[in-house]
């Protein structure tokens, strides 16, 4: 199943967690992944309660990029940098149809090099 | 399957491949994925043979933390971030009941906001 | 089934897609999941296209280590840092006995304390 994240903003995390439950619905029991077709976006888990977290995480992933020169002529290695380390998929267990997540548990489309229409694949086992 | 982890400081590695190998005992051949509930925590796969190299991690996600003010009242933010870069889910595949590990691999639970009483679902594919 | 890959630098990308596209052929549906057995190496999904792009990917990930005393005796705990931060494994979906990369996405296999000889294992659920 393909779900659709409009991105407003360069970075930005984009909270998924419904489209995806919805998803699975009526599914069982088993392994849901949801992978990013994207060289400068990522999928990460964390949390959803308090959407200073989702801004923090912005903050710290701007801050984390090393100031050297990059030579990749787009001038956006920054977003393929933390593309890498954040990860393009994750894995979440479901059983009776819905997903495991913990209490405080969220599943955020990340944005590195927005605004722009991007796609989320969403593959059961 | 659920693990008990009981951690002990604030930044921590916990070795828990003996755990998820006994889950997996007499289960043929698939894959298994290790599952983090919690937003402020991760599972890695590194070096188990010398303590230093868990040592040093640690050390080195502490380092890594960027100097900037976060808005999270909770002041766990660097939790967080740490989560979501080495993130809550880890894939092992496994053959004749056993993980296909690498010979210096092990599987770490790691505490990034702690000392707490923490859970770690095991699930078979 | 297992890939073979030899490294000619100390921190280097290789592109390992057609050899992980080859092992799906003919496979129909499912998830794909190439595992890295060891500790100071990682594989990670980004754009295979413009070569710079992974030079520029080398050169952040040796600038993010953090300045700090490592302990572990044998000088390597950067690559062990940097694994457990890029990841041991990924998994991507397949459909039709191809791999459901996005236009821009390759796999790279990310050697961090070469040159060396490596292994790659690549499932399929």
């Amino acid at each position: 199943m393909m779900i659709e994240v409009r991105t407003t903003s360069y970075r930005q995390m984009v909270d998924i967690t419904a489209r995806v439950a919805a998803a699975i619905e009526g599914s069982g029991a088993g392994l849901c992944q949801v992978f990013v077709p994207h060289t400068t976006a990522a999928v990460v888990i964390n949390e959803s309660a308090d959407p200073d977290v989702a801004r923090d995480l912005v903050a710290a992933y701007e801050a984390m990029v090393p100031s050297i020169r990059f030579a990749h002529a787009e001038g956006n290695s920054d977003a393929h940098l933390m593309s890498t380390l954040l990860g393009s998929s994750i894995t979440v267990p479901f059983e009776g149809g819905r997903l495991c997540l913990g209490t405080w548990q969220g599943i955020f489309f990340v944005e590195l090099d927005g605004p722009r229409l991007r796609k989320v694949r969403v593959t059961l086992l």
